[in-house]
């Protein structure tokens, strides 16, 4: 008898057919005397078709009226899947983001959640009902109508567990948990039974795009136990949890995480003078450039080779700025490479293990391959190399790791 | 520097385009300097296509969830016209049903309206903004989504006409005000400048359905002037209004009325005695077809023949009922038909003057068109006919009572 919050996103609920198969699973769950909260997303490719209506009337339309428009989205598949429920004879009530008083602050497209109303729902599931609440919205103190950005639904899910403190949050996605890497470039990864939340979110920064981090961070801070699941498939999913000190150890590293969207710039022969990692990245942050891994070398006569790297897709906006910077500063040149790639392995039990990194670095020497820039958190190492490697360092890694094996087998 | 209420259908908003040609009509009367609050029904066939995934999903679905699910297709279009009149530089806010406070009854589909806070729209247009507002919806107390039912969007401009005292509540429709009678059947017809309601209130319950009645009663009710205009061409349309003592001469019969839809079912020879309607109307009424015209002739043999009209569609279910009604009274015989049609003369003029029914009667006669039923109001006298003559009695009577001529030339 648990109280469970169930998100299904836009391919779950992507036809009536669909809707009608997200029904039946949470009719089981009520079926077994759990509470059910389900929260939906929009009917997949719909959001892109409200997007497309304002597109051909305004450029850029005011966000104000885009979150009016796109949240109709949800409010469709909330009525569908009550009355799917209802008529499997599952009781159910549906609310939208402005119903349940999902309180948000008034950034429209992007709002942040404040607070939630339980008391609506808490009376609802009294009664023996399913509530179904839209994603992805909520309301401004004066009335309006927010959104709350790429991930909302997810974050909806957390928040209204976190108010109900339910016993588990459970996001039902296209893949049936997480993985220790990526299926498509190791045969043999894994499904992980559980993953903390530190773990996950490094791997969700690093490119494992399972969940949004921004949902990841919510359900750590208020102590939501997290699950991934498969709308598609049975299975238990992965749990996302806190460290759990007495449980078995830990593996040192849970997963490999890898990102091909990255290229890199350095700036060489920099004087090396206080100010100067200022005057070299504030231009960049001012074209509105995101920076990811920095690493700063100082080399011979008071010069400095400086290296960041950056989105591909900002490569060559962010040489421009680096190029008008370096005759400022008069260094001696500037150099890029957008054929890199990041892979990076990621473990709390980094943290009471030493020789982790000489693993890693041992593990890529073996197969030849160079590394170019290093990073290091207390729970990650991220290395840059040549993209052409990365498929290469991913399975050296992930064998080195003993991550093809199952929990406990190691 | 009048307060309007503007009113636009689906058909009028069906397309971006047309969206977009609707912003510009209402830009124009702002920046002709009145206060405009404008009304949008759902884009056209976005009704049909929400109701057809309900349908997918459930037979008959939860009035409570049907609201939820069709209300989001006035809220697309409330986005959609307050960004095309963002893009013209005309300040705009799109409210819904529940954020404006449109507070109905509870009645899940066809809910009526119960009050509406105006402050809000108040605030706005002294912000010189046009205030948007999504037809057809409301909200109740609990704060679940209602709808209106039929005609709902124009109910709604009314109702926010009446909250704000508005000095105009225009109507677009796709015809260009409210004829003397159907120009499809009269080539002379004639667009009339103003009607009372009441002219109305007759002319729209006898198949003239330029207005839904309900929004027409409701105007009548709370004095907010209707005017009833095309959405895709200029002019002034049709006034519904009241009555002006001080005018000039009313015309004695403001337009004619039909209704092709009628069928007459005649039960002959029951006993003649006190409750014998009953007996016959209370079958009827439990089998829930609704009856029109009612005539009542007593015979010979303390027996008498009544006789009264339903709409066509009930006209085999009515017979079997009143076949067995026959049976159970010891009446005569029961006969029917099906091919008839009903024309009316209506008009305010006529409580001063006399003959109107002469002129009606005559003009059919000349024709040679026999009168099968007849029936009066304060306003108003309609004819049951055969229908092969319909077109010949309405062409007959709408030179008669010279409604071929222009205002004031009669």
């Amino acid at each position: 008898m648990a109280l469970l919050v169930q998100k299904f996103g836009g391919t779950s609920v992507g036809t009536t057919e669909r809707i009608e198969a997200v029904a039946d699973k949470v009719c089981r769950f009520r079926n077994e005397g759990h509470d059910v909260v389900v929260v939906v997303s929009a009917m997949s490719g719909e959001t892109n078709r409200l997007i497309g209506l304002a597109s051909a009337i305004m450029e850029e339309p005011t966000p104000r009226e885009m979150d009016v428009l796109v949240s109709t989205g949800e409010q469709v598949t909330i009525a569908l899947l009550s009355m799917a429920l209802q008529k499997r004879g599952c009781d159910a009530r549906s609310y939208t983001g402005s119903q349940v008083r999902i309180l948000t602050d008034s950034t429209h497209t992007k709002a942040r959640i404040r607070q939630i109303d339980e008391q609506r729902m808490r009376e609802d599931l009294d009664a023996g009902r399913v509530v179904v609440v839209a994603g992805f919205q909520g309301i401004d103190e004066s009335g309006n109508i927010t959104t709350l950005g790429r991930g909302g639904s997810d974050t909806t899910a957390v928040a209204l567990a976190a108010a109900l403190k339910a016993d588990e949050c459970q996001i039902y996605t296209d893949v049936d948990g997480v993985y220790t890497t990526d299926p498509r470039v190791v045969d043999s990864a894994r499904r992980l039974d559980r993953i903390t939340f530190e773990e996950m979110i490094e791997m969700a920064s690093l490119g494992s795009k399972v969940l949004q981090i921004r949902s990841v961070e919510f359900a750590g801070k208020y102590n939501v136990p997290l699950r991934v699941l498969s709308s598609f498939q049975d299975g238990g999913g992965t749990l996302i949890t806190f460290e759990d000190d007495e449980a078995m150890e830990q593996p040192v590293v849970s997963g490999i995480a890898f990102n091909r969207d990255e290229a890199k710039l350095t700036i060489a022969g920099v004087p090396d003078t206080p100010g100067s990692a200022l005057s070299i990245l504030k231009p960049i942050s001012e074209a509105n450039i995101e920076v990811d891994m920095i690493v700063q070398n100082v080399g011979a006569d008071n010069r400095t080779d400086f290296t960041f790297t950056v989105h591909r897709n900002d490569f060559n906006r962010a040489r421009d700025v680096l190029t008008k910077v370096s005759n400022d500063l008069g260094a001696r040149e500037v150099s890029g490479d957008n054929k890199i790639a990041k892979v990076s392995i990621v473990g709390v039990g980094m943290r009471s293990h030493a020789g982790v990194a000489t693993t890693m670095f041992e593990a890529l020497s073996h197969e030849g391959i160079n590394i170019q820039m290093i990073s290091t958190s207390e729970i990650k190492i991220s290395v840059v190399i040549d993209e052409k490697y990365l498929e290469l360092a991913v399975r050296a890694l992930h064998s080195a790791f003993d991550l093809d094996k199952a929990e406990g087998e190691a």
